[in-house]
């Protein structure tokens, strides 16, 4: 693979949640921020799924920073909705992961939001370090 | 003022706050979500210098939900750190408004973070309303 | 039934959840605060679980706002982990709910917190409003 | 001082805020478990008026997990309430402290809230360390 970043993945996680009243406010619908909650659930949980669980990272001394997060916010959620966050790796650079996130509701399917973040791959001191080529591979794999 | 969009406001609204540990997380530093807040907080405030109070709000019946929201993450926030959250108007459209935030840790006036957000103004059924005339000069005057 | 409060109910309520980074904070640990928002993901279920869901409360114009919340805290849960809330109606009296919590780390079945919270029934304005017979009932069923 | 614990303090430190969007839920009132934020907010600034700010802990290698929390609502708070959270400290024991708290809202000196927190002071390894007697001394004084 050496310097190529692989092609766009197209392969989404899904991941269900409902709607915590914590997550509500004063307008009855979910506050803005929570989406990046959100987002990051849907994050850990397909890096989980490509076998790199938390345990997995902190063997490996990582850390996934993010350094930039947008939201598009389409239609209110309400308390105790059922969601569906799907979230898929949109490109890796040398050292840069980028994620793409839609969050609906369920079973509508109506589309609540769209975003992405991008992290950076550090080391437990917060330095810069590059994706091993065995972990570029294994998330762009579906 | 009719219908042209007034040029862009280039006073920015000051707001300190102090990081709670609430918003940290495991890796010591502020969780990239509670910028999203933090944001809130300065819209709010300089609202609030503009006559435009949560309780005017009420009274006018308007809402104002995000429709984006944005944020490049330049360096951490850790706990206790004081921070201070610019916030200005950079442009009102017919029933739009978007917002810019400059996030420091103070006394350094280390850049921590950017970002925007944009809002519509609606009613309390969240239908679209034009902004009145006589609030974007309020929110566009210094 | 009349005004006797029904004896304790012994059956809980299981919930599962897996921690959140946002839920996490500096010590590398969750945040004293959120275990009452699991208590609420248990309390919840557990209403849904007797029929009533949110969307039967709004339809009966009831609210149940916490009047009393106590945790204590006996080991700490960390960023990933699987965990099992545990929720049940201690007592029920003329207006008011007991609800018990107990918190698990799973699998190994770690008590986390022990807590209760005790609510209020009222209508849509706040005040208050005796328990339903066939609620009381359907709430002490097992 | 020995191992006798000093009478009550009864100077309450005082510190204001401002309820944030974000803490509020559809009922249009500060989510119950925020007030342990608002707890937490006080304890700090109290702890930072006795000379023992973050940098302080960090230096002395001393954490604060707490072991109890207990909260009894009196009245809700609503976004943009100005806040009154009052902490002192009840007693020291041998390596335990319990802060109690009350939350007014301002200008009215409507009483929102009582609580109190037990903390138990520890090393980076979250192993009980008895008080330095220089400590207790500093934070039982007025």
């Amino acid at each position: 693979m050496g310097g190529c970043p692989p092609g766009p993945v197209t392969v989404w996680h899904e991941q269900r949640l409902r709607v915590r009243y914590e997550e509500t406010d004063t307008m009855g619908v979910v506050y803005y921020g929570k989406y990046l909650t959100w987002f990051e659930v849907g994050r850990v949980g397909l890096l989980r799924d490509h076998g790199l669980g938390y345990k997995e990272w902190v063997r490996r001394g990582m850390e996934f920073p993010v350094v930039q997060a947008h939201v598009d916010y389409k239609a209110p959620a309400r308390f105790d909705d059922e969601i569906l966050v799907k979230t898929k790796v949109a490109s890796i650079g040398n050292s840069s992961i980028r994620f793409e996130n839609e969050v609906y509701k369920i079973p509508e399917g109506l589309l609540l939001a769209t975003g992405h973040t991008v992290q950076v791959l550090t080391d437990r001191e917060g330095v810069k370090i590059p994706f091993p080529p065995e972990l570029k591979e294994r998330l762009t794999s579906t």
